[in-house]
């Protein structure tokens, strides 16, 4: 079965976007700022590495209706070159893009987990979006966390980490570091404490 | 002139200590999972290194009131062997304790750090409290952050970095990783964006 993977970039005060996300700041203000490890040239090998990985590892990925709004005209296509379920309170029928397709499920994140784990083969369904990550955190359904330290305080902007969550156990078994961002991968300790 | 230093244990969700701090959980619930790195035993050699130049390179403190409250009993001394300065409403005379005193400082953030800086020689002045962190980040008076990156999340507590701070660029100009934590240090760039 494929593994659920939350794999954000994020400021050292813990925002996954600037403030005011919209169309006209798709990241919100400063927000690409979190982004400079991906886009900047010549790019950091470890960068690249980390960045490889991420498109070769994807097989699915699951979204909430304000990432599929704000990013659609954006990318211009699906966000990764594989099957995308956009979890919705609004029927719509399914949406074909160039390199994939946006499936919108109605009925919930376990039905959303289990298109996309239908699809994703051996590769890992990647969840977008902090309101996603949010509920597929409590409901303990993340099985591994890249976070992408990005050396930026925003200020404000979309927490990934919000208040309310569950206390959980990680283990940290991979620290990549490059100067745009210390990539720390997490295993998602479950049925300890 | 000694550089202002903020060095603080910090969750993956941003926590500096645990949900209900007080003198009954002093770190608040699970918060000392966030010192594993100091107090493990045995001690991991990055760890201890990391610990070793903390105390090394502190030459006077500056808290809030709340975590002189909280910790005093707890640590029946000052919380470094150097001159401390509590910043308070309230006039208090000059408390000594064994390897120190604790100044109570009723004229604000500018006259607690002249005093510290005063006493502190080349050495660093250290901030602890997140609400004297953030105070000392919005007016511009911190050099150098060094978080040490815990594995957890807490879900609920105290945040280091609390919304509606400014936009502050950083350069992270240092990473030690050891299986408790990931130590990263950065300078705080000034009079830039």
């Amino acid at each position: 079965m494929s593994k659920v993977i939350l794999d954000m970039s994020m400021s050292l005060d813990g925002f996954i976007a600037g403030a005011n996300v919209g169309k006209e700041y798709p990241m919100g203000v400063n927000g690409e700022d979190l982004h400079t490890w991906i886009f900047s040239t010549p790019k950091d090998k470890v960068d690249a590495d980390v960045e490889r990985e991420m498109f070769a590892k994807t097989g699915a990925v699951i979204l909430g209706n304000r990432t599929f709004e704000v990013g659609v005209d954006l990318w211009g296509d699906v966000p990764f070159p594989v099957p995308s379920f956009v979890l919705t309170h609004k029927k719509r029928e399914t949406l074909i893009k160039k390199s994939g397709t946006f499936t919108f499920v109605t009925d919930g994140i376990e039905s959303a987990l289990q298109q996309a784990q239908a699809v994703a083969g051996d590769k890992d369904v990647r969840l977008m979006g902090a309101d996603i990550a949010q509920q597929f955190l409590s409901a303990g359904l993340i099985d591994e966390i890249q976070i992408n330290h990005v050396p930026i305080l925003l200020g404000d902007g979309v927490r990934l980490f919000d208040l309310g969550m569950k206390n959980i156990q990680l283990e940290k078994d991979r620290v990549l570091d490059s100067p745009h961002a210390t990539h720390i991968h997490y295993r998602v300790l479950k049925g300890g404490s």
